[in-house]
Formats: C-alpha cells, sequence, structure tokens
C-alpha cells in the first residue's frame, strides 16, 4: 500500500490526498508535525532528503517527495493531465507559478496568522508576503477571467495544485471577495467528482 | 523561429539557453531587463502574465512560461527527459526543489550581491537566504555522494535546472569549497556535448 507522509494543515499534502482520492487510489497516512522538527529527523531525510511533507512512499518501497511531482507521478495516463505536449507544458507552468509565486506567499502568511501567531521575525515580512500573495492572485484572476480551468478547459492537477492553498487563502486574511472568477472557479473544483475536502 | 525573452544575468533563462543549444535549436534572444519594470508592461503580461523571464514564444505564436516548464517542453521526446515514468517524476522532484529550496535563496542571494548590490531592504535577510542556500547546497552534496547525477545516472533536465545557480553562487559569496561531490558534478555537467556559458 501506498504510505503518504502527510499533515493536516499543510495545503501541499492535502493536493496529494485529493488527486489519490480522486483515482481511488487507497493510501496510508502518517502525520507529521511541520513545526517541531519531526520532518528533519535522520530517520525521515531517508524518505525525503529536503526534510518536508508531503512525501510518498510507493508500493516497492521507492520515496517520492514534492508535491506537484507526486501529482504528476499519480495523474500521468490519467485525464488530469492532459494528451497534448504543449497543454502538459501549460500545466507545469502553473504548478511552478505556483510553487515560486504562490505557496511561498499565501501558503506561508496563512501558516505564520493562522497556526504560529505572529512573531518579532515575522511580523516586519508580513506586508511584503501578502502583496506578493495578492500579486499571485491577480495573476490568476486574469487568467481565469477568460478561462474555465488553468489549461485546456478541463480540470487538471494544475487546478489540484493552485486550489490547494488558494481556497484557504481567507485564513491567512486575504480578501478573496474582490476576486470573482476566482471564486467561481473554486466551486467549479469544489465539484468535480471525488472532490474532499482539506479536513477529511 | 523560437523567441526567447532572455536575461543575460539571468540563471533560469542560462537554462533554456543551454538546452536549445544542446538539442541543436536556433531561435532569436530578445534581452529584456529584469530590474527595471520591462518585464512588467502590459505587452509582455500579454507573453508572460506572471512579468518574469525567460519565456519563450513558439513558432505558431504560442507564449510558454517558467524556465522549468520550457525544459520539460523540449527535452520531452529526447534524453534529457527519461522514459521511465519514476524517473520523470524525479525529475521533477529536484526541479520543484530548485525552484521553491534553491533559486529562492541560492539566485537570490546572488543577485542581491552581485548585481544590485546590498540595500536597507535585502541587508537584514542576508543571513536567512543565505543559510537557506547552504542548506540546498547541503541536499545536493548529499545526492550527488552517491549519484553521478540528479537522476537516472544519465544528464537530463533535472541538472540543467540546478546547474544554473549553482555554477555561479560564489557570485553571490557562497563557498562550493567544502563540496567536492557538487564540484565534481559540476565538472561533469559542463563537459556536456554541446555545453555552453553563462556568459555566451
Amino acid at each position: 500500500m501506498l504510505t503518504l507522509y502527510d499533515s493536516a494543515i499543510s495545503g501541499n499534502a492535502y493536493k496529494v490526498r485529493l488527486l489519490l482520492s480522486q483515482l481511488g487510489l487507497s493510501f496510508r497516512r502518517v502525520e507529521k508535525n511541520v513545526d517541531d522538527g519531526s520532518t528533519r529527523t535522520p530517520e525521515f531525510l531517508k524518505v525525503n532528503p529536503i526534510g518536508k511533507v508531503p512525501a510518498i512512499v510507493l508500493e516497492d518501497g521507492t520515496p517520492l517527495a514534492e508535491s506537484d511531482a507526486i501529482l504528476y507521478y499519480f495523474a500521468e495516463g490519467t485525464p488530469f493531465w492532459p494528451a497534448q505536449k504543449l497543454e502538459r507544458a501549460q500545466v507545469l507552468q502553473w504548478m511552478f507559478f505556483e510553487q515560486y509565486s504562490h505557496e511561498p506567499t499565501i501558503a506561508v502568511v496563512r501558516h505564520w496568522v493562522a497556526h504560529l501567531g505572529k512573531t518579532a521575525e515575522t511580523e516586519p515580512l508580513l506586508p511584503v508576503k501578502t502583496a506578493g500573495g495578492y500579486r499571485a492572485l491577480d495573476v490568476m484572476e486574469g487568467h481565469l477571467a477568460r478561462h474555465e480551468y488553468f489549461v485546456g478547459h478541463r480540470y487538471t492537477i494544475a487546478d489540484i495544485a493552485l486550489y490547494a492553498y488558494t481556497h484557504v487563502a481567507h485564513e491567512g486574511g486575504f480578501d478573496l471577495g474582490r476576486y470573482p472568477a476566482i471564486q467561481a472557479w473554486l466551486a467549479r473544483v469544489a465539484a468535480q467528482p471525488g472532490h474532499i475536502r482539506i479536513t477529511d
């Protein structure tokens, strides 16, 4: 059976649970605390040398890390990964945007505000991170005003990757009220067959 | 002909030039200044809504952004992208590591130190960013001490992605002297057929 090293508060981990559920694959969840160093023990670094969740161990014992790489692994050969090369590259474009411009702002602000509480270290960085998060949301709104999904008129792992932290962005104080296209897209994603919530 | 929106100081842009050169593909270079707002003009945002270089315009006029997504597009169907699904996922794992943990530390420190000069805004962040860069280099060293290349015993786009900023990390003050496995790997990458330098 697949083993997912997981975290109930991590949108990155939720992406994997969401896709596996939509594919009907069963897996064992191992909950890790992302704040107490337990993802940096020598034992866990054998699973993921980068020291983060999610990481998954395949049935033959091979570990795989980085949420969007795990999404790719399970999506390939399914409708969640496009049949056309250009569309596959566009899915990756949005997933790299998510990991470079979206997650480090929106997810980090949410984690600071909703889980860790503001500290003397994080408080000065909050305005810059929040502004970066709104820039990412602006990019998404611009695209979704003209497209039903991120790539090729259908739900793919690009949507899963971007849904994970966007739908809980309000927990970090982001106001999605000014983004009607994002809100309509969030509802389309949540209506997909087999959808589960981050709290499921 | 392909049009690459490029920057001579960007490792992300260099990745694309390096792969295109190794594939023998010709392209037109359009140099953009990454610091004066010229990647955020309305005209350029039509090419790349994320407002960054590199971006490439394909022969049919379709734009594609995000350096590692562009690498994927041109590598698919060539030896630079593995034939096995697990190895493809591992290539993506290392490319997402590069964009999340490596580029935002090593490339950003280099840009601040070597191009922009330290400012009152960047100076306080330098120690944290530098420490993050060394953590990324530690992860690479641990892997390369046991592997000739990042994935599957051969040179792939994972190596191109990680080479781009690692080989100029010293420009940001990083000491690669303590990383013998990285140094040996840098030499192996530079010895690949068709290799070009970032200054070429």
